[in-house]
């Protein structure tokens, strides 16, 4: 099944790619390694604002979270095609939070989980959830990542 | 000698390795690149708590760095056996400290000390040190790192 | 034409190489990827301090990153010499900005132009911009990098 249809299946569907915001790209690709750059949640094309803890509850940062890694995947589809991506091999979820949070990994989980529906339980990425002060734009949810194309993994 | 008996003639036990706590791997492993997520000190099955420079004192801190590498090394040891494993590439240590904090690298120095003492000098990783506000649990570091499997360096 | 001299027609003059302050590499190489340590801004071998948006203005700042970029490039001619660099694969920027601070694409740019200008604006990297607490000796940014040797990318 082509990996947009499974999508669209789960009940998703891919937001519209967001330009790069300077000199660099969104996606950067060295041999097998597919390198995305950190994004964060956008709503109708403007960026969700807030500080996890404080102004926006878990529930609503886990949905930030989800909102990123659709919008990676929407870079990944347009820049290499989602199909010929085989897995997720690290996320680095970066949650703007007050100083007292400590539930990064169920934010991250608003990522991640989205990925396992999508490539499958077996290919889970290695993950990392930090705590940070101030993101681009007062986004509370920035996640990069890196993923393999097609023929990297078992060989 | 391998890797385990270099660990017991340092000093260091491996302790037991520690679950994912979401939707992720806590290693994957990618042609000969083995990416670890971020870990963090446990003492007795739990997690170590503190803000660096404010309630917990820099030796601490670098005893907190020892105890997260050697949880990273468990977790290789677990995932693909740490005789497979050839050095450390890149470590990313971030530091839940104080704001006026600058001693990261001395922090960090506790993790990568015992890279230098198992791996040998001369294969000493790239690393990066970071300061930030929050981490999961409270937990005063977390690493994450990416290793090499044997064969990829000077191929 | 070597990159030095590209560099020099630009403006800029590479600084000394500044040593590991700890145990690791400032340039670690595992096959075709490069990866450099966080660096931060030097000025006459004196790290520069200074926090984002408090005391230190965004046009400072973007000359921290700029001079920041130049010390990676420095490093990168000591260890594997820059002519044999492809290009740039992933950019973190970690910006020690006050809590409401919004511009690190900004402070970010002040790196990846000069990586446009001297590799191309065909070999941009990824890149990540975040705010962070505290730096190693109260710089006001801090850098890790990934970078192609010739042959990688398109292989």
């Amino acid at each position: 099944m082509h990996r947009i249809d499974r999508l669209n299946e789960l009940g998703f569907e891919l937001p519209p790619p967001f330009p790069a915001l300077g000199s660099y790209n969104v996606v950067t690709t060295a041999g097998d390694q597919v390198f995305v750059s950190g994004l964060g949640p956008l709503k109708d094309g403007q960026p969700v604002i807030g500080v996890v803890g404080d102004d926006m509850t878990l529930s609503d940062a886990q949905d930030a979270a989800r909102m990123t890694m659709l919008l990676i995947l929407a870079s990944l589809e347009q820049s290499c095609g989602l199909d010929n991506i085989e897995r997720c091999l690290r996320l680095t979820v970066y949650v703007r939070a007050e100083a007292s949070f400590k539930a990064h990994p169920k934010v991250a989980d608003g990522a991640s989980d989205l990925l396992r529906d999508l490539f499958g339980p077996d290919r889970l990425p290695a993950r990392s959830a930090i705590g940070v002060s101030s993101l681009p734009m007062g986004i509370p949810v920035e996640i990069d990542s890196i993923f393999a194309r097609q023929g990297l993994t078992n060989r």
